[in-house]
């Protein structure tokens, strides 16, 4: 049975790349961070999400980012609300995490090389998105290239990981779509920045502006709670 | 003034680079990682380096490697003594702890756009070393190249970062005597594997033949205490 670790962080998109993986016939190693960000309600999703898709184990890693700071989503800088979304890099917002999903893709592959694992799954969107460079098709082939020469298994091996983006190039509207033909639950996900309580979702941060135009323009209503 | 992210084991290598980076005119800001490696002694030496030769800032920061298992640093997995050691990439030892460096470096790269750093130093070594694959020249330029696009800076501020690695093709002789030159104080470093109580190095694993060997040829003793 081949296997694959999976970038889980409990929003919409992981949770349709585990879905995805799974019905690519991976057994799913789903890998979770405790990075410090500023509500625990995301780790809460991913464990749900992990249980109800199936996978093999679920780790949440510690990692305190916050003892660097920088960003709205782990040092004490507002998120911003009702700004109009759009994809360009050049205008990076504050919720922007230096180097998240390096760190993320990199403990992913220790955890890759330990498993013997053939992939790593991770939700990463070059359409929309909301600006962070490491969320495009070049970060992705970089990394690839990094993960060849990085580990025993690329190098001496020569079984190279392969990086799997398959959200990477789909609108909102598309990885929805997919995710409900593949029976995921989006009601078990959460996507805010910025949620106002335990239950509700604030729906004016870029994530929550991103998942409701989507699913509107699906004429399906999104499951989440908003207030 | 410009400023630097160092990587700093408390071992004598990224001492050395400590030494490298403060004497080329950078202010440091130090990063150790608290992994789950078997002993706190390196994370002391590490903090004592850090404040004789002089940083801005020492962050350690806790990433719990354990949770992924597969090295005898971070595993109940029996440490080699007494075995002839060479850097042939096609003999990893099971000290490796896999994907350990592009760990480290991936969370130098979002400490370091934060900071605004134009560099990261790690004392990584491609002659003396132990064979491990995220040691060599090749690694390195694939971080450089990832940190290029992966980051704000690098991707839009078009301010790539450097990877120095000043290490990398000079012999353990080399490394010692450039930083006795610097002034290190050695007997402050730490690099045993393997210590057999709260003082003393073990003399017999990979890490203490290399410096143990080092020293001599340099008919010099190691300030640090065998048993």
């Amino acid at each position: 049975m081949k296997s694959a670790v999976v970038l889980l962080s409990g929003g919409l998109d992981s949770a349709t790349v585990l879905a995805i993986a799974k019905d690519d016939g991976f057994d799913c190693y789903a890998l979770s961070f405790d990075y410090g960000q500023r509500h625990r309600r995301e780790l809460q999703a991913a464990a749900s999400i992990a249980n109800s898709i199936g996978v093999k184990k679920h780790v949440v890693l510690k990692l305190d980012l916050r003892q660097f700071g920088g960003s709205a989503l782990t040092a004490d800088i507002a998120v911003p609300k009702d700004r109009a979304v759009h994809g360009t890099a050049g205008d990076i917002p504050v919720t922007y995490v230096p180097a998240r999903n390096t760190i993320f893709l990199s403990c992913a592959l220790g955890w890759a090389e330990v498993l013997h694992a053939e992939a790593i799954f991770v939700g990463v969107n070059a359409l929309d998105y909301s600006g962070y460079p490491d969320c495009r098709p070049e970060f992705i082939a970089a990394f690839e290239n990094l993960a060849k020469v990085a580990t025993k298994a690329g190098a001496v091996d020569h079984q190279p990981l392969h990086i799997r983006a398959p959200l990477i190039n789909m609108t909102k509207d598309e990885i929805i779509a997919t995710g409900l033909k593949l029976g995921v639950d989006y009601s078990q996900t959460f996507s805010c920045y910025d949620p106002p309580d335990d239950v509700h979702s604030c729906g004016r941060c870029d994530a929550c502006q991103l998942r409701l135009a989507a699913f509107a323009r699906l004429h399906r209503a999104d499951p989440v709670a908003y207030v």
